[in-house]
């Protein structure tokens, strides 16, 4: 059991909210990876805080490479990306010690870590560490795309309120991938929005559904059990704080269908064989078909509200009230979007490298 | 990328539709463990054909453990178990070589493993596997069973009818897994049983929603990224044939709570801690807090039914007309409800075994 | 830990020495690998009993593929080969399970697995299993060639008897694989059998030196750190029991030279980069360089004698006398040097598959 | 493949000898094992230089924990340690590029990364990256010290002088943590040292042979195949730059010896069972017997000379003379005893995490 995913392409966490520095180790790279850091720059401010919406922490996010990459490029031996802390507030922590924050992770960290937990701001379990992720996914999916992969993600749904779906897979991502706040619909983003300040007012916090598309993946991708593409994605995605369920093509949806209307018919072109509808997600026996890869992920509300709630002494077994200070975020979603989109490159790149050798990530 | 899974205790699982054996190897488990044939005999009859409505192929299931076991115990070397294909039919399958069957895995298999495919019967992919998957789960059910780890899982929705909840779970778990039609409310079982019959008649074929409880795992399992208990478990689940969706607690409702609604708030009796609700499914930070963990599976439909569908030829691409013949099942939600079942107990072995040592889940 | 072994190519060794089969899993082989059951068989023999000199069991060594090959290659599917067990004696071993046999696994075995191991005949720690691993190397091998890699073991010592040195690698290497006792000189090897046939007379066994050599591996296979060339290959070969020491190159001999003697200089023809010494074994910072990849590997002598030895009881801590009867091989270098092939064959396999990805592996 | 190491405890290097930083990341840690940051400096003090035989770059090595480690324990989240490199010369390595040092990682490091590679100093291939190794594995070592396994090494050959062996295993052991230059008989250590000069005079270099031993492993560690405690602690050690063999116990003497020489036998004193001789070096069928481990490592000379070597341009395919310039060391035998100390406690470590689960390498 890992803190550690991927087969060929592995990638290790670390680091805690008010340690000095988070990043991530990453082994398997091929050399000849372009490392540019204003890519992974925009990638992380995908991740960073939007409007005013977001008056968490604000980091300045300045990832450096102290491994693995020279002149600009990996050099195909293990890659290091560290991102420096600069905002922990020297605030004490004691009392959440031993009173732990509901829904969040202080009471299981107590449970399995037990005294010697870096209990401070959530220690690992700090939504801050996705930061290190991004920059890795950053790294892999610019190498994707250099092979015609595209990745993007929007919010199908936040407070009620729905986006339209994917129509023109490749400009839709296009576009998504313009956003700070990643919505199809205008009109959708403007709402969603305003439900977030309305929440937000109220002390409260809301959730929402994200839905990803990846285009470009070549057919052949993926194992019949176990290290399904769907399994492998799960995976990873479920790693993401916050994160209660994940779904492929028509999801749970599917369930509810007749195998006639659930299934995808093949059809073809003359040149390019792809079906007419994709209630599959674009995988079938756990391996892609060539259409898009489609699936949603249900990221629940930020456990992190003003309003005061029950909790109790871990050591006294005794209940108290509990009212969290500071600085949270009404909503995370729009913000999660970035790490999903992270995983999922970091996924594909591993299950890609498997099939073609790890040079095939190469650039050329 | 692999078809094994587990770190500590890794299952492999082999064979095809039609080859003479299906089997899996299992590397990891500790000896002392009692492998009683009857217990694996009577998880795989809750995988097996049920009533009128499961037509398909019906196997005797002899597992034979042919390693690892000596005098009834496992040893602690790798076990192998065996299970003969007794119903291969004769049937000539040269047609859907180039002609796959839509929502199968015949088109991916082509693509993936190209002219060297065994394409009987869905080969590898076919649902005959699970097995095997069944037969190695029960092994470790019942190690999970002597530490008072429960699991029970229930048709929660199939064709737009639904079963009550969960309520007392250790008796739930118990009534569940003493029937071969696991629903919860005998009244929505026999609405469902009639709706399958009904489709059935029709060709077709139904899917449905799958809800898994379990009981008794210690807090403090699982690991904050990647080894999650979500991730472990999604990723085990997902490789089960048409699973395409998995979520816990509640899910994708959950993101369309407010947080002050969707928080567990934490409580205690002066003895334990626990919460008075369970919206993140007894997991917090990626690791169980001690209460039941809850998950739900979304099963599509079986993607074999009796009516006329589009495909193509691959090697002409052309388009072509398939009508599947032979046997099948218009459902196989009651069926897969071993699988999940299985792959839980598998899942959540490897993590108490990496957590505890692999020698804890001996009985003792 | 695991007895698994390989990142893309996992194999698994099964079964006891007196189970009814033994086998191996392998997962990651590629489609399209030809599966030649005389070749396995070949392999096997060379595994086989020789001679006057090998009287311990005999078994037909009859291989059975029952997945992952149809139409004799390879499905891309896990494969898992059976070997039966037909000389499995019916002995009494209840002796054994209290008076452990020096230099056996006997003591190791009952302190790992308790009351529960199998210790009949050595039970999973048989020589017995390794046949399952000469079948899998036997497949891997022949893909190996097909790629022209070449591998080939000789006795280099034995008894004080030493074999020559490889002088032209692809003709001894040709040589090697068609004799059952594996020396490149006629005259060392008579001399060899002689020393064995005379130490059998005196109840007593033999240990020796295998020399191997591998010709056509690319240059830039290995990693620099772990799984270096060197790290794979002698984890591969210490799992062979007897195995006691792995050298590369000049292996223990270099650590008596100077730099300016030990240093392999590059030399070119214009076209070929090569070394002209090879003291280094064709590996450079844990990869191949394109020279022959040149190993030894020390055997122990087959702990099995007919002498009286001295042991204990374990349960009561009380010292016994110890005489093994049955049939036991005087020497087992020469059926060795099979296994050391195979298992070669298999950590190369490995490396080269990610490096290239696994279908590099195909035949075509 | 992969440059990480270990099952339950897996440690990834990372940095080049030019980079800016050094480092480790290790996943698998439990919470509770003390940090102490003299002891780690003690370790790599033993990794440094030592008299005037180390001319070699000499640095501060101020080892700093990033992440996994609060109030001076480990938290059981990812541990990352960095080394900063604060002597990375200046000068030109252009030349090094094409011409690569013979018998050094430069040539095949050339053809494993192609131009992207980070060539200064040797990159990722630099003994340097050992300092990371050495402070990783004062961490474990000094958990396993709590546990009273201990770690010796001496320098048992060495240019023609060879040391006493061990004799009482504790106090021997004790002894040579205590020494910069580990040799057990102090004549041996004069005449060694003296050694060393008279051939960094010459402007040559020399190697040796280390003898490790470990007392107080618990019997029953180990797996009968692939992972047994020769194969894990092989592939660790073989990845040392300049490792080029490993043998157990008698090692390749054992090849020499009649079976009722080698054998072990065992005796009692009525309350432990051991054995009267160690010819297998505490480990039988892979796993450990509860008698000291003991090994030996072949050391080759470094390479690094200031003799005039033979080499060739990599691109014109033409002969080039070198002369490498700079600082070396005419042996590293001494220094090699800290990191093959350092990878025998993270190679038992991740064994014994194994085995009796994580937590158990916690203090207490």
């Amino acid at each position: 059991m890992k803190n550690t995913f991927g087969n060929n392409i592995s990638i290790t966490l670390f680091g805690e909210s008010h340690g000095p520095m988070i990043g991530a180790t990453v082994d398997g790279l091929p050399s000849g990876i372009k490392t540019d850091l204003e890519y992974i720059k925009a990638c992380l401010r995908m991740r960073g805080a939007y409007g005013k919406i977001s008056t968490a922490r604000q980091e300045k996010d300045e990832p450096i490479i102290i491994s693995g990459a020279f002149a600009g490029f990996t050099t195909g031996t293990p890659l290091t990306v560290l991102i420096e802390n600069t905002s922990t507030s020297s605030k004490d922590y004691s009392e959440l010690f031993d009173t732990p924050r509901p829904s969040h992770a202080d009471y299981t960290a107590a449970l399995k870590y037990g005294e010697w937990r870096d209990y401070r701001g959530g220690g690992h379990f700090s939504g801050r560490i996705t930061a290190a992720l991004v920059a890795v996914g950053a790294i892999l999916r610019s190498a994707l795309e250099k092979k015609n992969i595209f990745i993007g993600t929007h919010i199908s749904r936040l407070g009620g309120i729905s986006d339209r779906g994917f129509i023109e897979y490749a400009s839709d991502i296009d576009v998504l991938n313009s956003k700070l706040f990643p919505v199809l619909s205008d009109e959708s983003a403007e709402l969603m929005y305003k439900r977030i300040e309305d929440v937000a007012k109220d002390g409260d916090s809301v959730g929402g559904v994200l839905e990803t598309a990846v285009i470009g993946i070549p057919a052949g991708v993926g194992e019949p059990w176990f290290d399904t593409l769907e399994g492998m994605i799960s995976h990873a995605v479920f790693s993401i704080p916050a994160v209660k369920g994940v779904e492929f093509g028509s999801g749970f949806e599917i369930a509810d269908m007749l195998g006639s209307d659930a299934n995808d018919p093949f059809t073809t072109d003359g040149e390019k064989i792809f079906t007419s509808s994709n209630n599959n997600g674009g995988i079938n026996g756990g391996i892609s078909n060539g259409m898009p890869i489609v699936f949603r992920t249900a990221v629940k509300p930020t456990p992190s509200i003003y309003k005061e709630q029950k909790s109790v002494s871990i050591s006294r077994k005794e209940e108290r009230t509990l009212k969290i200070e500071g600085r949270h975020d009404p909503a995370i979603v729009h913000r999660a979007r970035a790490v999903v989109d992270a995983v999922t490159a970091i996924a594909l790149a591993d299950m890609l490298a498997t099939k073609f050798g790890t040079d095939w990530l190469r650039d050329n």
